[in-house]
């Protein structure tokens, strides 16, 4: 069975251009104008190929095409259609794509599988507000104490979730029950350069890196930038400036190859003549290993205090989200290369830097990713590209996945 | 003659509460409706003393009481009433309020001078859109090219303008005859800890320091912040964070007592999980000595630039204002430094690390400047405080300074 390539590629570029920018790239965070345009036509578009479409209370979307025995299990294909501000139009929006490409190409076969297939829209994966929203929520480790810690406070999430039909209610009770679920799948670009490098096709994901995400406040105390002299300031944009540089050799000098970042700074008040009273950063790290999670983890915190007290300013760590290092089920690795086999691509093992909504699912259902190259490892940015050959393995992969699923069943498969 | 202590103080705190922040400071940034009102209250102020107020083409405010000769020059006193953003409630407004207090004294006593007296509330000062755009106007320094690199654009303080019945046309036009302008003073909160530490009342300014203002853009690539190893990275923000912190070092090891301030940092796009494509540094720089003054702005924007190669970044480096170093005038110091001690108040000379309308006024007329104390040198802060006593001086040294200029005269002086 083959999926159908023009199709495919017809979709995602209809989706590229909600939410477009100028440059090309995408701008469609989580529960946006353009997030919700995005999910009126991926329903549209699944509804008019014979799917059924719903919305849990968690916002995520669900379009399904059901097997002929109505109490069958579910088999799970995910992933996002929201964005990073200013991001690539294939990060997301590829997974759902090649899930929903994979159950309409079931669905004009008419295929009669021992399970449902459900493509997932899961909302906010890159976390506007809260980094896998959706699948946490469905998961069911979602708290009203999580909830009370998003990044724009819980009253605005739940004016965003309004916007779906949701709300912080609806998704604390939006855990569902795993006990009819076969497993989850999900494709994604590599945002990264091994495949490209390696000159493969296919890369299986064993395991997905942790990651933790604080808010670093250094306070000091303004001044007059013209009298007062350096040595006698608390420059709270200093002490957050020394903490990035340390930051960044600490990990390179021994936590490779887990990374850093700081990805967004706040100064006040914020004038050419103040010296700043109030610097906040961004911060986040990821390794693969859960004990090097803890030792980074440590030093880079003692890092932020030292910078702190070097420059005689409070520190306030706020933790912001965040995930374990999860491994992915070994059958379920062991499928999707061969289900890369059978469509004649290469492939390799590979461990995941970025994190993904498979990180949250895996902890309650047997989970798998796999990844296609994507030029230059540029992702989050929209010079993001995915040849069209590698977007047409991703469904065939993930097609090919399904059908070793069902054939593994003891009911047998129609076609 | 005595200045009306009591008038004073009560002038000082009517205008701390236009604009007055929770926590005690002042938020009357040039142009806003804080600014606005305390405009309006300044002339209403002035007029019931029995003052003619006018406003010129570039919203500086004039209050003038006049000399019994109509074709007498006039003896300027200036200051602002504007504050930066969060800032306290005496930088400037001291000035401007103990000139006002002594054209009051010398309107109640009834004083016949050789000289109209006229007090000045000159139009951002503190650079809400261009630093010292009032003197600079009124000295007839202000260019279209500076209006069109103001930080807010033109068209922005052409609509600011707009609200004092100016336009950026009409400040182009603002340019005074300096020709009948007999000197400049003004009085001012040290800003540092000097006058505090040697337990002195009076700091007589001989010289205002330089100060170099830009815009220094780092340019990177956005990046995913997992899959992107920290060495494949051009991240705009650690070099923008080297970049400050070894432009601290440089002016520490080779350019003190110069000073430097990175004030705003704003990074792109600004998410946890990017590596920022964007920084950008509100960064200025102070020296007294021009040549010393040169000789920064050459190591520091080489520093910029190696913090951008080591990084693998460009450089953007756009100029926003600034001002030469300026001296006092000898003959004014020296009548100062009498004012003070013809009010039993002990002196000393200092420089200003802080700029000031001053260093404008010194291009064209003889201008001097005087401090007095504040306290722990805290100013640009909610917590800016100086002391009633020392308000009081401020405006006593300030009118023996005018009589003594007066009786410098040949026209006799008729109190």
């Amino acid at each position: 069975m083959k999926i159908n390539a023009e199709r495919l590629l017809a979709a995602l570029d209809e989706q590229a251009a909600i939410g477009r920018t100028e440059d090309g790239g995408l701008d469609r965070t989580s529960l946006s104008d353009a997030d919700l345009e995005v999910r009126a036509w991926f329903a549209e578009r699944a509804r008019c190929g014979g799917l059924t479409v719903s919305t849990d209370g968690a916002g995520n979307q669900r379009a399904v095409y059901a097997s002929p025995q109505p109490d069958a299990p579910t088999l799970l294909i995910g992933s996002h259609l929201d964005s990073v501000p200013n991001g690539g139009r294939f990060d997301g929006a590829l997974g759902v794509l090649a899930g929903l490409e994979v159950a309409l190409t079931l669905a004009d076969a008419r295929a009669r599988l021992p399970f449902h297939v459900e493509v997932v829209n899961f909302t906010d994966e890159e976390g506007t507000r809260l980094g896998l929203l959706g699948s946490t929520a469905m998961c069911g480790r979602l708290t009203s104490e999580t909830l009370d810690s998003v990044r724009l406070g819980r009253a605005e999430l739940d004016a965003a979730l309004e916007r779906v039909g949701c709300s912080c209610d609806t998704a604390l009770s939006a855990q569902r029950d795993f006990s009819n679920i076969v497993g989850y799948f999900e494709v994604h670009i590599e945002q990264g350069t091994r495949l490209e490098r390696a000159g493969l096709d296919i890369g299986v994901v064993t395991a997905i890196v942790g990651i933790r995400s604080y808010w670093l406040t250094f306070g000091g105390q303004a001044a007059h930038a013209g009298t007062r002299p350096i040595l006698d300031r608390r420059d709270a944009f200093m002490g957050a400036a020394q903490f990035a540089q340390e930051a960044r050799r600490l990990v390179l000098e021994r936590f490779l190859p887990g990374v850093c970042n700081v990805g967004a700074v706040h100064v006040e008040p914020g004038a050419f003549n103040i010296v700043p009273a109030m610097a906040r950063l961004a911060f986040e790290f990821r390794h693969g290993d859960p004990a090097s999670l803890d030792d980074m983890e440590r030093g880079l915190l003692a890092l932020a205090r030292k910078a702190a007290d070097d420059h005689g300013l409070t520190l306030d760590v706020a933790p912001a989200g965040g995930a374990e290092p999860a491994l992915m089920d070994a059958r379920l690795v062991e499928t999707v290369e061969r289900a890369a086999e059978s469509a004649g691509l290469s492939h390799q093992r590979l461990m995941s830097f970025a994190g993904h909504d498979a990180q949250m699912m895996a902890r309650v259902t047997p989970s798998v990713m796999f990844f296609v190259p994507c030029k230059d490892g540029i992702s989050h940015n929209p010079a993001e590209y995915c040849a069209a050959q590698d977007c047409v393995n991703a469904a065939q992969v993930m097609l090919n996945s399904v059908l070793l699923m069902a054939g593994s069943f003891s009911t047998s498969v129609g076609v």
